[in-house]
């Protein structure tokens, strides 16, 4: 698809699927230094004696590495995705040399109440490893136009 | 505080605040290049007829940032913060400049069903810009061993 989508385009059940992305021991740090300075996301040895024991991604680096492949993935929004908010779980940990990859599927679809010019639609976006083990699972709800102003 | 936090020294109504840190057009489009490449984060132009009429952080952006502020914050969990999981409302965007503050706060404290070992603490996580004006509120759901096995 390289047509945008509008509200009227989308329906539940649309899906699409992105990746692999693979995420490198020093992305983990560095992403880390910057927005998770914790011990497990940042040394090798601190890590494998933490919780996690070995060195683990930020949960939010897992989410941005998500975005990356919903928005260079196969829906393109007709305004890009404008997130209003979502819920993020993470099921695993994700360690150096894992390779996320995406599913995204439109959930809802929803007129907005106050503003006829827009909508929102609900995505389910499913964040799986290389062993197909999902590690992060999301409901974003994202602002889509209307093609159309009834 | 710098001593160590277990399930026993938290208790619903604690908080602390942290901040502020400044989000440049540089960084937004450098984090934007790399996990949201999408053009009202990248390039001012096309950010300015854009939905947000000008640059604005990614979303994942501002939480990263928050992330940061909480970690680096007043209140050092025992095992760090580990999350389980959130959620994420983005109330207004953030843009160029602007200057963000965190105030985090225990909204509750659960012993592990589970796992005798542990506990969740649900943290109340508002990010607010210069103006004072709410721009993210995050409710994480973090793991947090007990200093004690019951």
């Amino acid at each position: 698809m390289t047509e945008k989508l509008y509200l009227e385009d989308l329906s539940a059940g649309m899906s699409f699927e992105n990746g692999p992305v693979t995420v490198t021991a020093a992305e983990i740090k560095e992403f880390a230094s910057r927005f998770d300075p914790q011990e497990f996301h940042l040394d090798e040895k601190a890590a494998a004696e933490s919780f996690f024991h070995g060195l683990a991604a930020s949960g939010w680096h897992t989410a941005a590495l998500t975005m990356r492949l919903m928005v260079t993935g196969g829906m393109p929004l007709a305004a890009g995705y404008i997130g209003a908010g979502g819920e993020v779980t993470w099921k695993q940990p994700v360690y150096a040399g894992d390779e996320l990859s995406v599913r995204v599927e439109v959930v809802e679809v929803k007129s907005s109440q106050s503003r006829p010019d827009r909508g929102f639609a609900l995505l389910r976006c499913e964040t799986r490893n290389q062993r197909r083990e999902l590690v992060q699972v999301m409901l974003a709800r994202v602002m889509v136009p209307r093609r159309q102003i009834p």
